[in-house]
């Protein structure tokens, strides 16, 4: 946790905040914060900056702040991914957050299994306690929007259009020719299959609607590495 | 897994494996293989190819082998990394292994918890198991070396030197200034520290035998997240 995220409900006056809980125990007993230090914090969808604490409890801490930043840019990206197993999407889903990804949709793909679709780690709310992981390991402070697409069909004939106008869309492919491309200076959306790849089918189905199968070579990787891969590749 | 990784012992003959275990129980549980099917298969530290399934029991399979591939080129890094929290380790070891590093040395850093020594994960066995996961990953069969050095000042005063010998030698730093660069065309050797980072002492010793200081940017990673970032940004 690199930086304290705040919501609404955390306030108690103008520029003071008291926690309780996950926070309070993290800085309680990680950064083992006494009163006077100073903590990097930041507002849910808002600004950084740094929290003074001004009392501790055995239960609380409250901090006085002072939001002078702006977030890190977000990456110019919105990531298509099909379903991965709920462990595995716990993982991606930080690693996606803190690298700056704003917009995800997880969408179905034949070689998803269905059960993955039942997890309870679908959750809103357990979502947003991954991407908040994410969000605190990079000091940024603006939530991922994560949208579920559990029908692969009216997904790409209906949405997925309007979802990649002027971007450049690229879906990773290992038996794809092109090679991924490099430092992009354009928006991009990523599409990224299943364990075992997306079938024929839907990479026509992509390619029909503007997609281009892009591969990082003769390695298939985990998802779970391809992610962080395939985005430093291209930002 | 996408590849079947064969050891000496496995020959029953001259083109003959018989596999159990955990091998045989993929092949039967989740390939589903009959007689006559083809599996890709290869040979530790060896030539790939294919397997013909010959016979088939309720806890052994035979295979007749046709091996006339050669692995996939490995990247041209060494791996410095202080060593993770175990179960961060095994993720590492798995994504370094399918991107192709083939030597990673786990190093000693201020910030690395001395509890983290005492893990039985950096038992040979353990590794190799971590390692060998990622080469059926990416269908490879050479097996990295994984070196441990628990006193980081003699491992950077007296070995560094001669690991980063004609490559370029890079240490992640998120504070660094330099950003990290893109498409390498040389051999390289990569440092990255704990969770915190190398302190100041550890980051002067390596810039003093030849570490440039590289920055992905303004985003602090987690460690599984900036080794397949920071591997795909430079190859």
């Amino acid at each position: 946790m690199n930086l304290l995220l705040l919501s609404e409900e955390d306030f108690t006056g103008a520029n003071c905040v008291q926690l309780q809980g996950r926070r309070f125990k993290h800085v309680a007993e990680v950064h083992r914060a006494s009163v006077g230090d100073l903590l990097s914090v930041g507002l849910l969808n808002g600004p950084l900056g740094k929290g003074r604490v001004t009392t501790l409890t055995s239960g609380s801490i409250t901090l006085e702040l002072h939001l002078d930043q702006l977030p890190p840019a977000p990456l110019p990206v919105t990531l298509v991914l099909a379903l991965p197993r709920p462990k595995v999407l716990k993982r991606v889903l930080i690693a996606a957050s803190s690298m700056g990804v704003k917009k995800i949709f997880l969408i179905n793909s034949f070689r998803v299994e269905k059960s993955f679709w039942k997890s309870p780690l679908l959750g809103r709310e357990q979502m947003d306690e991954f991407l908040t992981l994410g969000l605190e390991q990079a000091k940024d402070t603006v939530m991922p929007e994560v949208h579920l697409r559990p029908l692969f069909k009216p997904f790409a004939e209906d949405e997925l259009p309007a979802v990649i106008k002027d971007t450049l869309a690229l879906v990773a492919h290992p038996a794809a020719e092109e090679r991924c491309p490099r430092g992009l200076t354009q928006p991009a959306t990523l599409a990224i299959g299943p364990e075992g790849g997306f079938i024929p089918y839907e990479i026509e189905k992509l390619a029909f609607i503007g997609f281009r199968p892009v591969s990082l070579g003769q390695r298939t990787l985990r998802v779970e590495t391809v992610v962080p891969a395939l985005l430093s590749k291209l930002f």
